[in-house]
């Protein structure tokens, strides 16, 4: 089992759905990525909240077992997101904004967080991944990053520098068209694994998720659910199931990779079942695995 | 090895994508179904035409050996059909329709018919699916039913008679959510399978396809292709690998109704790589034998 280093956004959420609205929630990338990864492996968070920030949501982390030392308080408030989803659950409206504390946010990792083997770059702006790609003391085995489309319309150029460095990317299908300026979503993988990542994952929404590592393509879906609460982190709680599983067999290859995007699949379909983190703060390992045998039974194909 | 009849549209279809256009084509539910399951097994096809219809159309069904005994030829004109699609290619805009001989369609089977053991009915007026189904001298082993917005909203009371008599339904999603009413999609897959069917297959265009079989859920992805040249017909030759696959095994469990799903994606990948059945006229038994092992690969998850 090696360890997992993520650095990215603590927020405060407010999002409303069809199905009801929540206020100043905690969210945030990194905080659904290591509440996701900490059932697999010992996470070490790094982000920075303001003052107003809540201890009671510190105290969630700190009982998943995940290593808040990383996590800075700077002078002002926490980064606010509100958003609101329409039925179709499949794309937020961004609301507002609050950036606070967060605009500041320089990463420096404490000298025992730079040789974490498993690192996770979440979505920040890329020149802060590339800033915290050049602090580890030696290249980590397996380096992510996730990206939006922010960053791809706006830093263009240092999102390419950090793509030529890692070895996955996850992101989303609209995105990766983005990305890779072409609305066939093959070739438009094909085209950001060009780019430098050897492994690309494109996540879907309700439509699951599609892997291309070596050339090779791996499809899983989403889990089948009968209500989806809120989609509100799935992404993040997708990658910490991916990077988290990765790290807990601490080997990287098709069959680890494969079981990898089930893991990030079971693990995105509990956080959508409710609002906030409240569904992977209640989850217990034999719920994972459970769920991972239901994955294994809806896409099984026997031979003939 | 089972016969399987088919009873549907033959029409000359006039299409537009980003990709090209083409002007009065063969097309037609039961023709591309008819074509795609020929690939399986002896597939029998009812349908009408007007006597404008060009004769090596029929040649082309008849080279792939169709029973054309029960396609009839009218006075008037054959059905046409003419779509446009956007850069999605998600959904058709149906830009004319004229029924023509297709109006006054009543399949009537001949004797040699009525005993043929796997039955589709595609994509046709569900008091005319009553019809055939109540002219079958005994319940054929495996019969399936196709349907779509139109007789969902102008003829709900027969098409839920007639889908209380199927053992499958094909639908595409859109149309599962508005004959269930109901936004989620696994609520309502049960919610038909409630009306009726045991086994509901719904068609997701791009993100591939759901089995809902016995209440166990089935996902295959579509195809990972780099160019869809005309999504046209892709759900009617799912269908058609689909119970052409079955109808060769001549017999419907777990396992054969999972392979038909892999069966009817196959089919369909091949029909969107061109206008019309041109790929389907010049596709060899071995392509998809090569194209169901890279299913395979796409969707096999090992143990660790």
């Amino acid at each position: 089992m090696a360890e997992l280093l993520v650095v990215g956004s603590v927020a405060l959420d407010s999002v409303e759905t069809p199905f009801g609205q929540v206020q100043e929630v905690l969210g945030g990338s990194a905080t659904y990525f290591s509440c996701s990864a900490s059932f697999f492996t010992r996470v070490r968070l790094v982000a920075t909240v303001g003052q107003d920030f809540p201890k009671e949501h510190v105290q969630l982390l700190e009982d998943r077992g995940v290593d808040v030392g990383g996590l800075s308080v700077a002078a002002g408030r926490t980064f606010r997101w509100s958003g609101a989803y329409g039925y179709d659950l499949n794309e937020a409206r961004t609301l507002d904004t609050q950036l606070n504390v967060f605009a500041n946010f320089r990463p420096a990792l404490a000298e025992n967080l730079r040789r974490v083997p498993y690192l996770f770059l979440a979505n920040i702006d890329p020149e802060l991944q590339l800033e915290v790609l050049h602090q580890m003391r030696e290249r980590p085995r397996l380096v992510a990053l996730d990206t939006m489309n922010f960053w791809i319309q706006g830093k263009r150029e240092p999102l390419g520098r950090v793509l030529r460095e890692v070895d996955v990317v996850t992101i989303n299908d609209a995105e990766a068209r983005q990305l890779a300026g072409e609305p066939n979503l093959v070739k438009a993988a094909r085209a950001i694994a060009a780019m430098g990542p050897r492994t690309v994952v494109v996540k879907r929404g309700e439509y699951g998720a599609l892997l291309l590592d070596d050339g090779a393509f791996f499809v899983v879906p989403a889990y089948p659910l009968e209500s989806v609460f809120d989609p509100t982190g799935a992404g993040d709680t997708f990658a910490g199931g991916f990077m988290g599983s990765l790290a807990a067999r601490d080997r990287v290859d098709r069959g680890t990779l494969r079981r990898a995007m089930v893991y990030g699949s079971v693990m995105a379909s509990f956080t959508v079942e409710d609002f906030s983190l409240n569904r992977l703060a209640r989850l217990a390992p034999h719920e994972i695995e459970r769920r991972y045998a239901d994955f294994e039974d809806l896409i099984r194909l026997e031979r003939a």
